[in-house]
């Protein structure tokens, strides 16, 4: 059996305890091959049925960011009009994106379609080929934050139109949009936590018995 | 900046590189510290909003454990008479559960319905509470790997069945069910690529730019 030392465990539970959604990012480019390190580690994660059916858009040209950045802002005006109060003040007073400064932005889409794994696992459970992207995702954030690279999940988006804006096939879904780059800062607390917006559950709050 | 040395970088990706999905496990009990460790990890993965839409149903009783075996061998037999010739051969002689086994056994669901994190980043995607789930569930299975502890993602059954089994919310929406113990057996590749069902495609295949 391949083992793990007590202090390689430690520094695991260290590393997913400092791993962050990072929106505020220094405008330093990333390095090639650290990002390739990083794409290494996404594509050890488990897929149903081995079908790895990751598909990772690097969006580097102007009118693909662009495009993808207007997508942000009609959603995050939309998500902001269905708060009222205090609530849409701090909803307002969040960076909720680093799609302005970020160096690195991947589109990372789950390609529904596909043969391989000729469907095992995934048959009353379709969803498992998205899974198996996040859990790629997963993989990366956190070889990432072991390099001090930063990463951040951005959500507020309509899917749909960024799949025609970067000109993928019909049957890819989106499953994350991440900026990726060095962070400004660098803590143990969630931003939404340090604003005041959620609060963290006490451990095993959410541990039932059947 | 909390920093990561390189050998605790070199050492992840080789955690990355051994955990394997696994499905033959030794019956010998897991301590429940070194599982409640597992948890904790497990704890501190993103979620969208701060919306820790996790629910953990540790499976125990006799009948409980009944009902998801009986949801697994109904689904698995269906899955099976889709196939044919060799591919039926194949799939009919894969051990595709460690559920007979497992000392350790989690449903986990998503909370559709949680009202934390207050929707932030989960209109336009509402998925996005599900791949919290899955994020922590990473988590969980590469700590748990760390620690010599094996885990297989079940994924062949009828979800709905599964809730009403467990008699859990109707909407909480079944992300996995995990097999959790020492496992058998230790290897780099996985038991699918082991026995001719699919291959892993070459390292950055699924990269494209735009």
């Amino acid at each position: 059996m391949r083992e793990f030392s007590q202090e390689f465990q430690s520094e695991l539970l260290n590393l997913m305890k400092w791993r962050r959604d990072v929106r505020h990012f220094k405008t330093d480019p990333v390095p090639l091959d650290v990002l390739n390190d990083c794409l290494t580690a996404f594509e050890t994660a488990p897929s149903v049925g081995l079908s790895e059916p990751w598909r990772i858009v690097n969006v580097t040209s102007k009118s693909a960011r662009a495009a993808a950045l207007a997508n942000f802002e009609v959603a995050n005006q939309e998500a902001l009009s269905a708060y009222r109060d205090t609530q849409a003040e701090t909803y307002a007073s969040m960076k909720l994106t680093g799609m302005r400064e970020a160096p690195v932005q991947f589109a990372i889409f789950c390609d529904e379609g596909t043969g391989k794994g000729h469907g095992l696992g995934a048959r009353t459970m379709p969803e498992m080929r998205r899974y198996s992207v996040v859990a790629g995702i997963m993989n990366f954030w956190l070889a990432a934050r072991a390099k001090g690279l930063g990463t951040g999940w951005v959500s507020i988006l309509d899917p749909d139109q960024l799949r025609r804006d970067l000109d993928v096939p019909d049957n890819w879904s989106l499953v994350a949009y991440l900026c990726i780059g060095w962070p400004k800062e660098d803590t143990l607390t969630p931003e939404l936590e340090n604003i005041g917006w959620e609060t963290r559950d006490p451990t095993l709050a959410h541990l039932l018995e059947r």
